[in-house]
C-alpha cells in the first residue's frame, strides 16, 4: 500500500514537489519530526509496466534534482547531463530516472529556509539537525508515495554516495543495485575540519543574524561565499590547480594591492560569487552537518560490514579517483572490504585521473566504462530491455 | 662601514629595535619606499670577537622574534625553543642567535599596523605591499647595523625558508651556511588559493573596514579567526588530525546543534580564537600577499639554479617532511637539484614524520640529528669553538 501524498508541480522552479500529509511525519535520527513534508524532485523517462526500471541518483551537497534539466536558478544544464538522457549512461529511453533534492536543501525539499507550520516563518535555526539517514528516509517516502517497490539502482556520488550506503543499510530489500562513487563509509576529522571552517565562515557574517536572515531581508553571501572558496580547493586536485592555473597572472604583471592577481583567485572568486546566487546559507550548515554526522560503521557496532549483512542480493559497484584527497581510495576500499566481508557481491574501481574529487562529475571515459559495463549485466539480470 | 641607525629598547614587547634614519629607507620590490623602517628583534648568546658566529633565524607566517623567550602577549614559550639555547641545537653558549620580526609583521617591525609618517596615522592598506625580498633586504640592513659581515648560518622553516634562499640568492657572500626547511623556491596555485581563501574571510568581515579598523577601535576578530582555522588545517597531515582526534566527541552524544561536537571542531575554534589574541589582520594580508608573490626561478629567468649560482661556496641543508602537503617532498627536491646544478654543496634529508607541515616546529629526532651533524660539520669548517 502506497503513502497517500498529494503531488504538485512548482512552476517557479520547474519541480514536481510530493507533499506528505501531517499524520504521515519524516521521522528524524534526532528525534524530532518534520509535519507537512514536501520532496521536491524531477523524473526523466517512463516507468515501465512491471515497475523494474527506477533508477534514484542521490545529490552531492551542493547539488539538487536537476540532474539533467536546466537549472532554474543559474540556467545552466543540469549537473549529470553527461550521464542521464537519451541513449546515455543512465538512458532515460530504458530507466525511470528519480533525482529528489535533499531534506535540509534550498531547492524545495522541506529545509531550513521553509516556513515552519508551527510559526508561519522560516525554520532558521530551528529546523532540526538531519542526518544522511533522514535524507534517505524521505526518498524512501517519495519512491513509495510514486508507487515503487523496488529500485533498479541507486545512484551517487559524494554526499550522493554515502546516500546510497545508508539505502543499502537501512532499505537493502527495495534495491536491485547500488553505484557509491568517491564516497566514504564516514567523515574523517579532516573532512570535518573543512567543513567546520566553512561553518564557521558563514555564522560569522553579521548578515546570517543567528539564521534568521530571511525576516530581515538579508543574506550572508559574503561568508557563504568564503565557505564556498575553501571547500572548492578540495574538490580539486593539487595537480589540476597547478596544471589549469600555476601562477599565472589575470593581467601583465602583479598589481601590488590585495586585487585578484593570479588567475586561480580570480577563478576561486567566481566560485564563492556565482554559489551565492543559487544557495542557501543555512541548508550548507545543514548539510554539512549532516555529512559530518555521518558515520556508518558506528551505528552498526562498529562494523561496517554489519550494515550490509541483509544487503547480498544487492549488486554493487564502488568507483574512487586516483587525486581524490577528500575522499581517499582508501575509504572505497574499506566500503568494498566490508562488502566483501558481508558476503555482498561488489565490483571495485579506483579512476585514474588526476583531476580530484570533482572528476566524478566530469567527463572520465574509464568511469563510464566501468558504470557502463555493470549496468548493463545489472540490466541483463533484472530483465530489463 | 655599517649603517648608522638608532638601537632602543621596546619594553612593553620586550624587545630590541632597531630604527634606520629616513635617509636610509627600505627599498621595496615593488618600487615604493619605506622611510624610518624598524625592525624588531631578539638575540641570544654573544657575537664572538672574530664576529664569526652569528645565526639568522628567519620565522615562518605567524610567528615573530621570540624565538626562544616568552612570548610579551601569550605568556607562552618561544616558538623554537627546543632548539636555540644553552647547549641546544642552536647552542646560545656558542652561537649569537639573531631572530627578526619581518617586514610587514605586527610585533615591532614596521608593518601595516605601524603609524604612517606622511599621515600620523596607522597604514592600513596604504602600507605597501612587501615581498619575501623586501623582508630579507630589511634583514640585511639589521645584520649590518649590528655589525656583522657574514653570517654562519640563516636558518627558516616554511616561509623561514623561503627568506634562506632568497638570502642565497640576494647576499650570497655574507653566508657560510644555509639550512631550508619544509619549504618552497615558489609558490603553487594550491598555496595561493588557501592563502586567498583567509583573506577573502579577512575582508569579508565588516568590522575589517577596508583595513582602516585601528582608527575605528575594533578588529576583525571573526574574519581572522576563521583564516587562521583553513590555514591550520595545511599544516597538519590528514594523518595526525585522524590520529589525534578522529572523530571523538567533546562530550558524550551529539548535541543535534552547531555547537562544536566533535574534538576537532573545538580544536580549530580554539586555535581561530587564540590566534585572534596575538596577531594583526593586517599583517595577516601582508604577509600571505608576499609569500604569494614569492618565486624565485621567475625571477631568475625560469631557472632556480641562475638564483645559487653565486652560492657556491654556501653550505646548503635542505629538509623537508614526509607528510607535509603544503610544502611536498618533491618541491624541496627542485631546490636541491637546483643547488646542484648551479655547483652548490647541498645536504638533502627528507624527514619521516607522519605529523604534517608544523613538524618542522616539532620534536622529530631525525630531523634535529640531520641539524646537528651539518651544524658541527659547518662550525668545524668555520673555526667555531
Amino acid at each position: 500500500m502506497t503513502i497517500v501524498a498529494d503531488r504538485r508541480k512548482d512552476a517557479a522552479r520547474d519541480s514536481e514537489v510530493m507533499r506528505f500529509p501531517a499524520d504521515k511525519p519524516l521521522r528524524l535520527d534526532s528525534g524530532a519530526e518534520l509535519r507537512g513534508l514536501e520532496v521536491a524532485y524531477k523524473t526523466y523517462g517512463a516507468l515501465n509496466a512491471d515497475k523494474s526500471n527506477a533508477v534514484l541518483i542521490c545529490h552531492a551537497l551542493t547539488m539538487d534534482q536537476y540532474v539533467a534539466s536546466t537549472h532554474p536558478v543559474t540556467g545552466k544544464p543540469g549537473w549529470w547531463e553527461k550521464a542521464v538522457g537519451p541513449g546515455r549512461l543512465l538512458d532515460t529511453d530504458r530507466h525511470f530516472v528519480i533525482c529528489a533534492n535533499v531534506v535540509g536543501g534550498c531547492m524545495g525539499t522541506t529545509g531550513p529556509a521553509s516556513l515552519n507550520p508551527a510559526t508561519g516563518k522560516p525554520y532558521g535555526l530551528s529546523f532540526p539537525v538531519v542526518t544522511i539517514g533522514d535524507m534517505v528516509r524521505a526518498q524512501a517516502m517519495l519512491v513509495e508515495a510514486l508507487g515503487i517497490e523496488t529500485l533498479f539502482a541507486v545512484v551517487g556520488g559524494s554526499m550522493g554516495g554515502m546516500q546510497v550506503l545508508q539505502w543499502a543499510a537501512d532499505y537493502p530489500e527495495k534495491l536491485f543495485s547500488a553505484i557509491c562513487i568517491a564516497s566514504t563509509a564516514k567523515h574523517s576529522a579532516q573532512n570535518i575540519a573543512f567543513h567546520e571552517v566553512g561553518r564557521q565562515a558563514i555564522m560569522a557574517d553579521p548578515d546570517w543574524r543567528g539564521g534568521a536572515y530571511a525576516e530581515a531581508g538579508v543574506r550572508p553571501e559574503k561568508g557563504l561565499g568564503v565557505a564556498r572558496m575553501g571547500a572548492h580547493i578540495t574538490y580539486v586536485s593539487e595537480d589540476a590547480l597547478q596544471r589549469k592555473f600555476g601562477r599565472g597572472l589575470q593581467r601583465d604583471g602583479l598589481s601590488w594591492t590585495f586585487d585578484a592577481d593570479f588567475q586561480v583567485e580570480g577563478y576561486l572568486r567566481y566560485q564563492g560569487s556565482s554559489f551565492v546566487d543559487r544557495f542557501d546559507a543555512n541548508a550548507y550548515l545543514y548539510i554539512t552537518r549532516a555529512m559530518d554526522y555521518f558515520d556508518l560503521p558506528t551505528r552498526f557496532g562498529g562494523q561496517l560490514a554489519n550494515a550490509f549483512v541483509a544487503a547480498r542480493d544487492v549488486r554493487f559497484c564502488v568507483l574512487s579517483i586516483t587525486s581524490d584527497w577528500l575522499y581517499p581510495t582508501r575509504e572505497s576500499r574499506e566500503i568494498v572490504r566490508a562488502l566483501n566481508a558481508a558476503g555482498c557481491r561488489a565490483s571495485f574501481l579506483e579512476v585514474v585521473s588526476d583531476k580530484g574529487h570533482d572528476a566524478f562529475l566530469l567527463d572520465e571515459p574509464q568511469m563510464y566504462g566501468a558504470l557502463e559495463g555493470f549496468l548493463a549485466a545489472a540490466g541483463q539480470a533484472r530483465g530489463l530491455k
